[in-house]
């Protein structure tokens, strides 16, 4: 596999789809909120996204099979007539380097942009250093027409002038010079924890703005189970690169890898 | 050389075969347990892959000969009229970046498919941090029907969370995606040293999955070799690299490579 | 996106263009000089230049939008009749991978030769370490011939036998292998802080060479407000970089990014 | 430019002419011995090469011109009717990746194939890490018919068992898989500063084998030179980093580049 590959049902079919992404990254905000959003509405997995940029590993899963590592599309159908429905983009991982973030980013916009979208919601974690008792939800747009209507529904705009990392930069970045539009709204989190509260404060803003309901009960234990089956996966892997490296090292063996 | 190359006769014309990774790993585990095989079935080599994402380096022979640095495919053809041959996969080195990983696995898989293969056995260490009594051997299957045959034969299948890093892990996950089938075989080491324990303990299982037979009796002996050369090699790849990098740094040359 | 692009504006239409670089660099000098002759010019923005080797960020402005990192040129149309038009090439960013400083350099140079042009000047600092009372402008040429009017200016050739870092050098390196000219300006500077003394008297050089008159007046304030807003962006961008990886260290979540 | 690249003259005719490649390496060595055989032969330049994957610097020149890093080949027409011509590598940098490396080593047997030659000797340093009386040519060839004819001119083979680390390796081990052959001569030397003596020994050697005779009064003032050169301009490049880079961690503007 040389390129970022997108695996995808025939005709979706979707109604003018609004692209609602959550990967990994700061405080897990982002990834919690979307996670949540697919189960509670029931979305529909609809593509999957491998690229050579993730890690070469693959995933042992508790019931004794493997998977690769990858993106996933999820697809819920709006029940109202003009209602845009939702492609819901989570994962496991974002590639680290830069040329690989523009390639995959590009990947998604293609595929969203197939599916008759252009309109993006990015959802990440703007890490404070400190807790907070009321999180606030931050929010960036592509364009300056967008941000009364989203100050309406709580959105805070212009509190940061620093810069945003990843996926949940880029797809707007990107986006607007293909002339989508969007808004990156960020969490305010501690930074150095799993934060539901925080994914709880979007998906409350997020949800107004998608005139959509979600029930938010389980976010909290869902967040839990999400960060304890993240934490054994990392250790596991951590363990076994640290044995590899400590071969190496020791006796001589490193490079013959 | 551009991209990864396999050279290899022509017309193999092999049964059914079943592809057998054992490239360095974790406790050189799944290298002992290959390179084995290979004497003791004495299987042919039958193709060379060589890959700008190895080291950029060449080893010298005892013999006063140069060499590259090489993954090597060898076959053993079933004499059972219904069985399947085996193509085993041996070598220096696997590449470390993400992006080389799946090109070559890519490669690899492309040449498997090509010679009628659909079946593979990846062969690794599980590194444990501590010194086993009796190893066990760990797996991983592609698919969830693969898992209660292979436990018949001993393997100990979801006791581990992890991920499976390298051509191990990639081999299989690339793979699935093309439609084909596998396990992957992990011996539980120490990952401190080089085991022929556990690599033993591998190819029990290992031979009973295939229905041949090998004799083990050499098995320690061969891996006392290998480590010997490996660790005499990499010390003076590793004593050339730091005289280098020491002329660099003292008098100021270090950018004129 | 998978290569440098540029975007610009159909039938520029320049005299015999003359290329001028202040991409960030030491001290800023080349930066501060490029970016005050834009203004002081009222050069009109013509292309943008976006690449997949620059970070994989954008850019949150103050007014509550986001923007690409990006590259931009500027063009001056000289209101005499024989004079050489300008474009100013400016930017947030330079790629940090040599085969990405290659790449760019190579897009800006077709791009300036479809334009007409084929002489440059790059603006840059020299690092000196110490604070200088009458930094000089230092000077390296393309070709010999271009030395003795350069030094009628007040440039200092044959100073330095170091190297130049970055699209300062590349430019005019790679230029050279076209068949342009050019100089590369480098403003004597301390290297440890931004340094609109050394712009000044880099600008008063070029202003010589170009033939053009240029107020200096407002040079001290804009390199102040230009420092604030990128240690600004910086500090930010930084902090959630740490959250970011801190979150990983103490959790083990890092990989899971 | 995105790949490496050789500008040579047209229609160069050389008889079956033998590469000699002497680019930057342990102790300088191999440099020393090929750019002194260029002197001493009065080889003319012929090619040049240049690559994306050398650093993205250009080198000031005390005469106040600029130039690209780059690789040279110089030719020498044997005057004997029937006696080999020569094409010698020399040049200012090696590729740091292993993929640049294979790129670069692939582009250049490419060229020395289309010139319609087959025999490469490459040299280099061997570092021991002490200061050595009388340094030794090691060797290491391609094919072992080729070590007898060698061991007769002195050089010793079989001693080491390391790797050849670089262009010196990678040419001759890329050239086997093209039919070609060669041999790798390595004038020990103490690794840590910059050998005359070893690139004395080396020459000796190798005129014999080439059945040339090159008067070496000169190398040990030539190797005097070539070591300050290399060192002043290291030494400048070093302070040009280190401040731009101090800037970027005092006053936090390191990734505005």
């Amino acid at each position: 596999m040389k390129h970022t590959t997108i695996f995808h049902k025939k005709k979706l079919k979707l109604k003018k789809p609004i692209l609602i992404e959550g990967l990994p990254g700061i405080g897990l905000v982002g990834k919690l909120a979307a996670d949540h959003l697919i189960k509670e509405l029931k979305a529909e997995k609809v593509a999957e996204l491998y690229s050579p940029s993730f890690p070469h590993q693959v995933i042992m899963q508790k019931k004794g099979t493997l998977r690769m590592l990858k993106n996933r599309f999820y697809a819920w159908r709006n029940p109202k007539k003009n209602g845009n429905d939702l492609l819901i983009l989570v994962g496991d991982v974002q590639a680290v380097t830069s040329e690989a973030q523009y390639e995959i980013c590009g990947a998604m916009l293609d595929f969203f942009h197939h599916q008759g979208g252009s309109f993006i919601y990015t959802l990440g974690g703007y890490g404070m250093g400190t807790v907070l008792e009321k999180p606030r939800v931050l929010g960036s747009a592509t364009h300056k027409e967008l941000i009364p209507k989203h100050e309406k529904y709580g959105v805070v705009f212009g509190q940061s002038q620093g810069s945003i990392i990843g996926a949940a930069g880029l797809l707007l970045g990107l986006g607007k010079l293909r002339k989508m539009q969007g808004v990156c709204l960020m969490g305010e989190t501690h930074g150095g924890y799993v934060d539901a509260k925080s994914a709880q404060a979007m998906l409350e803003v997020l949800c107004k703005a998608l005139d959509i309901k979600v029930n938010l009960d389980k976010i909290v234990s869902r967040a839990k189970e999400s960060e304890e089956f993240m934490k054994k996966m990392e250790q596991e892997t951590q363990k076994q690169e640290k044995l590899a490296e400590s071969l190496g090292k020791d006796s001589g063996l490193s490079y013959i890898r």
